[in-house]
């Protein structure tokens, strides 16, 4: 990012889309609005806002249409929305989706259980959709990042050799994604491994070297953002509270929480543009739609210390 | 640590005394011991058992000596207790206490309501101590360790400045300390002043630089770990549980998960010589001394992922 950027780090909102698929309960659109609404007021820049799934098989995110049209209004906000595949990705164009984020997934077991194709397959649609695009107006075209699911492990699989990872990566971007992250949405990753596969990813892909999606599993989290951000990447997954954990396992929870991101970026002098006590006044919103469920986060609770204060540019520390 | 060691990475498990000292109830006796075996059966060699405090004030540290002899009859573990002066340390010493570990605060305000000295008055607190060790027979005396509290920031006084850290350091090894570590009771430390701390510390003291202690009150602690590792610390304390928490302010929680530190150091490929699940197994003990107290530790819930493998020497990744 240039000096000329009011952040230094991007953080890229996943818990209206995550987190929200996770859960099986329906939240009102309204309220889903709502809380879009709020995260972005506390100056997050970019949130992705649902998926552009089969209602039957997530009737949660039905609505995926007229919750992009909504965040479209809220000035400012770059809007993302997910889409498994070509299906998905004409809709959520249609709906005027800034950003498609399509996922891939590096293991073979994990790819036919989430998409029911292989990961070659799932390269394919991605260039699919790469072509529907490019037959769209360059003024009204979404651009198209892809994640790699399981870049870091598999729950079924175990483990997933970094170098097919790697080499996946290389395919998805030929296919025509403009930016490929490395996800672990089981929380298998380790500071060293990040360090390691973030540094090959940049090596291969340059400047479409993506984001980081983490998940805090087993509250590795944030040192694995420490371990990313040492390698040079500048964009992270988070979603407020840490929704989005796995259902069938209690007390595992879910994405990194936005708040502690934040706080932890912020202290050690990295600009997000997020003002902690607004984001953590969102929470309300979305307990509001999901009472009982379980919010994670230490700033939460405890409140900003005494000693905190915002990153300035140029920095003073 | 020379490349014989059986560890890379020594974890000082402190639950026993910073976190019952911080719990009004008081624990058997008993379960306190029955509780240090459990956590030295899981691997742990160092555990600060208790504090050697007058007991009108912390009437739950009453049982210092007896639990100090007891945990000297458990094969292999070197045995700390926190003595805040001279009368504490004489019984600690009598007690047969391998390593006394003596707080000393950089910031004034807390220094003055934590130990009712001034900083420099706890420097001439250590001197006192080590001219006593002098004179007690080479092969029974104690070694000294001191901890500099708030040395990253302070609930009372706010900000301490860097430098008057670590030129208090300095004193302290002046005055006798063989090692001096830098403590963030209050978890306001970031990586960016966790590196910056640790390598000046490093190079005024060289080897007598000491341990990294670590609190999660905003969820930050492994992430400060990732970095003071970067800079060469080589011991962390950590609690099991993570207890050691504020009991003035509920779901802030205390100091850096033991169950989730060995999880990190070890995926990293650092060994710690602690085995998970019988570290978790610990904690059904301690559950029993203080029923419906909150444990922290994402590990324990997750459980172990199919991809887990411990450390080995020579690292194979």
């Amino acid at each position: 990012m240039t000096h000329e950027s009011p952040v230094d780090i991007l953080i890229s909102e996943v818990g209206p889309r995550d987190g929200l698929q996770n859960i099986k309960r329906t939240v009102p659109t309204a309220k889903k609005i709502e809380w879009v609404q709020a995260l972005a007021a506390s100056g997050l820049r970019e949130i992705e806002v649902t998926s552009f799934v089969p209602p039957k098989f997530m009737p949660q995110m039905s609505d995926a249409a007229e919750v992009v049209q909504s965040a479209l209004h809220i000035p400012g906000l770059h809007v993302l929305a997910l889409a498994p595949n070509l299906r998905g990705a004409e809709s959520a164009a249609a709906a005027g989706t800034h950003t498609i984020s399509m996922p891939v997934s590096a293991s073979r077991a994990h790819s036919q259980a989430n998409l029911r194709k292989t990961p070659e397959e799932a390269v394919e649609e991605v260039r699919k959709v790469r072509q529907f695009l490019d037959t769209l107006p360059a003024e009204s075209r979404p651009s198209l990042e892809v994640g790699i699911s399981t870049a870091f492990g598999c729950s079924i699989q175990g483990i997933v050799p970094e170098d097919w990872v790697i080499e996946l990566c290389v395919m998805v971007a030929e296919a025509g994604a403009q930016a490929v992250g490395l996800s672990d949405g089981v929380g298998y990753a380790n500071p060293v491994q990040v360090r390691r596969m973030f540094t090959a990813l940049k090596r291969e892909l340059g400047d479409k070297a993506g984001a980081a999606h983490f998940h805090n599993t087993f509250g590795q989290g944030l040192a694995n953002v420490v371990a990313a951000l040492e390698v040079g990447v500048t964009t992270f997954d988070a979603s407020q509270g840490g929704i989005g954990g796995c259902p069938h396992s209690p007390g595992a929870s879910g994405n990194i929480v936005t708040e502690d991101l934040v706080f932890l970026l912020e202290s050690m002098g990295l600009r997000t543009g997020v003002d902690i006590q607004k984001l953590v006044a969102a929470r309300a919103i979305i307990l509001v739609g999901l009472p009982n469920e379980q919010l994670y986060g230490h700033v939460p609770n405890a409140g900003l210390p005494k000693v905190f204060h915002y990153a300035t540019h140029p920095p003073t520390k």
